[in-house]
């Protein structure tokens, strides 16, 4: 059983996974020397017995084009067990699910080369994964990521995205919400609508706004979320959606076209309340160091300013 | 000059340091292609002309052994300027200095290399830069760290250390400097005395005390300690200067033999206030990537009772 870890003194949280550190690397770049990484991809057509056993699919003509199964190296498992406090630690189980979305059964295709049409499908399972985990007893929230490339932290080439069902509610997303509710209204309704007429703005339609955030971690981050105050993606209607996947395929083409990898995360609300859904990106260019670790300061050499012009040539 | 920007809604800050991105990478396995890595190192002994005037050097027989000069490419500049509050965000100039101390002349040689006593006047020199900047007017705190390798955040292979001057306390510091004022009296002398008898017990001598924390971030990660209650390096006798030059030496060639890169900082005690000094370090071998970024829980698969283990064999 992992274990979900307290600092000493910090709020701060951590998932001894000790297991994950057994996965196979088979990103380009990362392979064992002497092995190439033509090796079997385990979630390539043709190897669905060797992944956990499927939670769902989604078929076109009888051939599976979306899939869905557990983690086989989980860092959250369903084992329950009590919230433990020693005199010098204080530690639960890291209880929950840890889920895997291969998104496409092509194994060279990114998220960016499927058709707006597939990408919606794509969300349509992020959803349904949402709305099954957050009925789970126990479960505060569900956090769904993609890692792509080894530098963005991916450990199989082929795509796919991760969904974590957590006991907790995430300490970002946490404070995310209690700065909603200080301030008594939406603040990203406001921040949207801003930040459309700043030099950050890349690129609106009548649906969604897409912008590089005024304090960008990362150079070329971005974000992108429903200009109408929407809790999660099932609340887009479908128009939105289209506009959701079109903007999103935009944005990764262009990262695509300058990175090997990237990161990004949807911060939906939690079941019973209230939080401006939005997904958060940015290519993997830099490393956090001494300095971001030592500090909670980040260093981030690329201008936000600059990011959205290079954006916008995508729209 | 260089902006510490906020974040729309978290007290999460960024310094957008654009003129960062022109440095030199000049770190084995990140040169441009086509240029080796053979090129002329700007810390080599020769080079004293290629960095900005120097601050200050410790000499042995007519030759430099250390030498302090300012980055030439600062994340902080002393240059003034106002807060501003704009509608939609929160900037001030991110004021303060960056300096970098290389820790020897030897272009082949990691702190880990170097003799004990040597290290001893590395520290002398660390405590010189913390009483020099933390009187500067506006600086709150300094904050000493290392980066060693491409992977460790590094953009120059000749061994160096780097200093920040910042006009905050970070984040980071504040919230440890608030778990101290709650607790009443000093956690970490509680921490470390029962750290010592638990399975993240590394070493102890008369002087100091080396653990791996409980709720450890990074696989390996470590911390290095004073016994008695010192705020800062110059607090230490010149015997617990010796044993704690001699314990990171030992937990630095450890670290140097499975992997090439590390870093490390050292939380000292902010001018006026109390904080029980240690050192934390961290070999570089995991990525945070979607899960850390968007929830603030970190994952870590390496127990840090098994790094307990890993780091006794260097005592």
């Amino acid at each position: 059983m992992n274990e979900l870890r307290k600092d000493y003194l910090l709020d701060r949280w951590v998932i001894i996974a000790s297991g994950r550190s057994k996965r196979p690397q088979l990103v380009e770049g990362q392979a064992p020397a002497g092995e190439g990484k033509k090796k079997t991809c385990f979630f390539c057509p043709g190897s669905e017995h060797t992944t956990p056993p499927e939670i769902s699919r989604v078929s076109v003509d009888g051939q599976w084009i979306i899939r869905v199964f557990p983690n086989k190296y989980p860092a959250l498992t369903l084992e329950e067990g009590d919230r433990v406090e020693g005199e010098s630690y204080t530690m639960r189980p890291a209880y929950g699910s840890h889920e895997v979305i291969v998104e496409s059964s092509r194994h060279d295709a990114d998220l960016a080369d499927l058709s707006v049409s597939h990408l919606m499908k794509v969300f349509d399972v992020y959803q349904e994964r949402i709305n099954a985990l957050q009925e789970v007893e126990g479960i505060k929230y569900v956090l769904v990521f993609k890692n792509k490339g080894a530098e963005g932290g991916a450990s199989l080439e082929h795509t796919h995205t991760q969904v974590t069902a957590l006991p907790v509610v995430p300490p970002l997303v946490k404070r995310e919400l209690e700065a909603v509710k200080k301030s008594g209204g939406c603040p990203f309704c406001e921040i949207l609508s801003r930040e459309l007429g700043s030099g950050r703005r890349v690129f609106e339609d009548e649906h969604v706004a897409v912008f590089t955030p005024y304090a960008s971690r990362f150079p070329y981050e971005v974000w992108l979320m429903p200009k109408e105050h929407r809790k999660t993606l099932g609340e887009l209607t479908g128009e939105e959606k289209e506009s959701m996947a079109d903007a999103l395929k935009k944005l990764l083409t262009k990262i695509n076209s300058g990175f090997s990898a990237y990161n990004f995360y949807m911060h939906v609300a939690p079941k019973d309340d209230d939080l401006h859904f939005h997904i958060e990106l940015f290519p993997k260019s830099s490393r956090w160091a001494g300095f971001e670790y030592g500090s909670d300061i980040i260093i981030n050499t690329t201008t936000p300013e600059y990011a959205a012009e290079y954006y916008r040539e995508a729209f």
